[in-house]
């Protein structure tokens, strides 16, 4: 419950092109400053990168209240980094996300991370969450490829997603 | 779950001064935005009154899995409203703001509204989410009393809290 993982790819011309992608990793300190590290973090990847669309994963309730407690926090934190840049954010389902990235919504972890590498044409492997991310930025550009042809500024669409794992 | 109480009061002289109370309510729009409205209504509040510090109730995890992710997302932005402004943020349960507020951590809304109304000598009844934010921030002053003394401007010191019902 402690990594954020993020994705920046642009689309071109039809084409995706990845950017950049990691993660944002909390300490074990207190609620409210493992928050600010994950605002703080995004906040930053959002100013050097200036997205124009975030898309983030809708994620899995948890059975334990606790965990999903948590996890909620963390996401309020994450989209707060979007919505205070005024930037619009998508949210897909997990399987919504791999029906996309590999043509079947239960693919497993390593289908996600092989096609997200042959997508972008990555010569690594981008750690899970960050895979996650990716798929997650794929989906969007994949699902909103209409709005950015018709868009005024089609080669600049650059796609962001935080996610916690 | 669309309602964000808030309560500002001032600690002058070791006595509790009432400055601000009210509520932040979302519409019925998507997820984002209504997380915009939180983080955008309390960080107004925030400039407007220059809190010193927050503190902020911690929930009662509820047994619906979706209630307790939308709520910990809300959480989540109020968080991130008072920590993006260097804001420590306290937080305190039920019990112990019951305890700090009417001497019962058992105490019913109807007492803790009434001793909220004494406390701050208020003329009218606060709303029931306004009212515990105020009783959050009284808890929060009591708590740290010693801090406050050793501070050194305890005439200006300034507590908010924000809080989902």
């Amino acid at each position: 419950m402690r990594i954020t993982g993020f994705g920046v790819i642009d689309h071109v011309d039809r084409r995706l092109v990845y950017i950049s992608s990691g993660c944002v990793t909390t300490t074990g300190t207190a609620l409210p400053q493992r928050l600010k590290v994950i605002l703080d973090g995004l906040d930053e990847i959002i100013r050097e990168q200036s997205p124009e669309q975030v898309a983030i994963e809708q994620v899995f309730v948890n059975i334990n209240p606790q965990s999903t407690l948590l996890l909620g926090q963390a996401r309020g934190a994450a989209i707060c980094a979007a919505v205070q840049h005024e930037l619009s954010v998508a949210e897909y389902t997990a399987l919504q996300i791999k029906q996309a990235v590999v043509g079947n919504g239960h693919a497993h972890k390593e289908q996600v991370q092989e096609m997200v590498m042959r997508l972008l044409e990555l010569t690594g492997r981008p750690r899970p969450d960050a895979a996650d991310a990716l798929a997650c930025a794929i989906c969007h550009a994949h699902s909103s490829t209409s709005r950015f042809s018709d868009s005024l500024t089609p080669q600049t669409s650059r796609l962001r997603r935080g996610r916690r794992s």
